[in-house]
């Protein structure tokens, strides 16, 4: 219901996009920053190609952070790109809601993301448990699969 | 004048962009997805090519809407592509004061784009027709054009 | 500290970011435009690669300017871009503190940025005066940037 | 089999990739551009964004083609773009072995693209005909694959 | 025709192209290299965001040169670049023949690029001359342009 | 020499390189594929942003591998992508000579890859070994760079 879903999404309703446009890093050094940015909390982070001022061939980087956390990124990235300046901007966001089920197929067990929206559902199978049952039963892929799908489906009833 | 061109935009003074991290989409899913939401009435539809975390070669999503369908293309997004997640984002927007014209020449008529912004004007010529007056009379592009621009310039006495 | 800081960068608080797909502009044109708009006063500028509605390969430009400079950048991209539309966002900006410090080496000066945010430091030494030493005296790069950094370090005890 | 697979794709064994670095052309021509070419049968044509000398941000312009078609492709480019110059480049290809089967299910006819490579072998479903099966049974899809997939097997018994 | 055609271009028959895919370079230092490659005579350079092995957003730079200069890049980019490897490949170019022809109009002088390949013919204004002309003159560009292909249409009984 | 250069690098006189476009993968795949493609041999591996047919927003995948695999490769292409055709290219590669040597410096161990090719030569410091004596004594980068750079023109003397 809408109520409990803002209850559960309030937390995360803002994020604070991080941008800074790089000609005088590496691409090494890039890889390494959006590793690095997720591992002390980014919520996501990435590099987009531009072609800059005097014709540089550059990329813009991006961190997406809790609003919470804005002086700890800025300093993240003027410690760890040559960068003397960035922007900030205030994103709202909105995400589907999240349950893990596990699916007990004849051929093992997979989860589950239920995924939903506002009235919107949608399934996405976890790959690691699929490839897991291919590999211990050496059946076709669309079978489990399938399989899951059915069990999914017989849940149904019992509610979401 | 600045009064009526406000009037005329107030409508679209604001642009709600909703962006979205894709590296589980395939790039006909991504064109079909770009497609489909203008045909169900995104102002703009655009994807660009981004590096994401992992490494991955992957793509941003954007759609340009009206605000007020936010939750039709939040929904859109979260059914027609595998993201769980997305950024919105309220931009003011500026557009040019579009008029069209018809300019009848020996060649033939000619559609024209007048744009104007706060004193500033140019012109548009409408290609399709362009390229009619080409075929029907087998005369030179620019000269056809020219004849346009002429029109243009004996109307102009007859004000904005 | 932060008062001081604040009291220089806060006519740098706020940029405003102005941006327009564009589907009908030319490279060169492209490469013009940025040029150009930095040297009528835009803080920053450059072009990303983006696949447009019809499957147009393109490119977005974005101007960073100030906020007091709206309507001048507005008028600029309506005069000289095809664009009879743009996107504007209000964004804010951290920027590192900059001071030059002039080093003194025995193969000649070098001008040091010295950056600082919140406690954090780091350098960038100018390019071109340290081409210079080496050109002057055909010594090593690193052997002088090793002398400008000694000379940094002797200057520490005289204070931030 | 070797040898018979190579007389199969013997005419295939080599095509001609032309490719031209564009500056002064715009998106739309770009992707008008594309799209003729495949018309006149070229066998496949893209673009890659590049940033050209004097910083332009700029496209590449590629188009694959059958040798004996050379001629047509250099002109076809010289008419339809401002190119003044191109470059040739043979390259070999290969290709996996297409058969085309129908499966018939519970559902409803599904064609199957059977791949094969010296002895890789891998299955294509036809989209339109999935879901041409899941409008006229409202089945799940996956359902529908399985049952696709389930047909194939039986018929393997018969032979490659 | 073909004969007279081929005397022409048989210099330019052959290109180099030189490519080195970069991870540990910066945009500052791309922009130099393709800017100095061009001075030392390297016919086109250029470069490509790509996506690297380890994730890393980079760049490939492509030369486009002289066969018989390959020895004089080679080392132009192993000095001037991290490079330790690069890949080289012998393509053959077509280039439409070029003549340049002074207009004479009544508004000035503006040169003309003549281009033609086995038959096809296209013209290209110089833009410098179009813009003196302009500024000459307060005169519309389209009117110019007019003007100048009018030129061209009376010069062509004289022949090719 | 240009002899002994000569036998060193015979074996790598050329790569071959593999090409193909998808608009059918997703960027999770296509960053598996390049890291799988690496560890089962390949020499390098990228992805580049394209605008393929139908306005699709996609990838080419690149494979630089020894011409011996190339059965081994073209397989792993088709096993491990959607695709169902690629690109083949034998291309020359040059490739500047490597001596690994140890600099023994105050502040510890630091590798140092000397590089030449045809009386060009350049050095690449270790960035590990580098970081350990930084993490070791808490010297400053540069000055162990320095140090490092002495020791390597001291050892000169000793001939190449
Ligand atoms: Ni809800
Ligand atoms: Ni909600
Ligand atoms: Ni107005
Ligand atoms: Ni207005
Ligand atoms: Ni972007
Ligand atoms: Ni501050
Ligand atoms: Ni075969
Ligand atoms: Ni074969
Ligand atoms: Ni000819
Ligand atoms: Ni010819
Ligand atoms: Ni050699
Ligand atoms: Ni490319």
């Amino acid at each position: 219901s809408k109520l409990s879903h803002q209850d559960i999404t309030t937390t995360n309703d803002q994020v604070l996009l991080l941008e800074t446009n790089l000609d005088d890093t590496t691409g090494q050094q890039l890889a390494a920053v959006i590793k690095q940015s997720l591992e002390v909390g980014a919520k996501d982070a990435w590099a987009e190609p531009i072609v800059m001022k005097k014709g540089r061939p550059a990329y813009k980087l991006s961190l997406l952070v809790s609003p919470q956390k804005k002086e700890l990124f800025v300093k993240f990235i003027f410690e760890n790109t040559p960068a003397i300046g960035l922007r900030l901007q205030l994103m709202q966001r909105e995400i589907m809601e999240r349950r893990i089920e596990i699916a007990k197929t004849a051929y093992g067990e997979v989860r589950v993301k239920k995924l939903s929206y506002h009235g919107i559902t949608k399934f996405s199978l976890e790959n690691d448990d699929l490839r897991h049952c291919v590999q211990g039963t050496k059946e076709n892929l669309e079978k489990i699969k399938y399989a899951v799908l059915q069990e999914i489906e017989n849940n149904k009833n019992e509610g979401e």
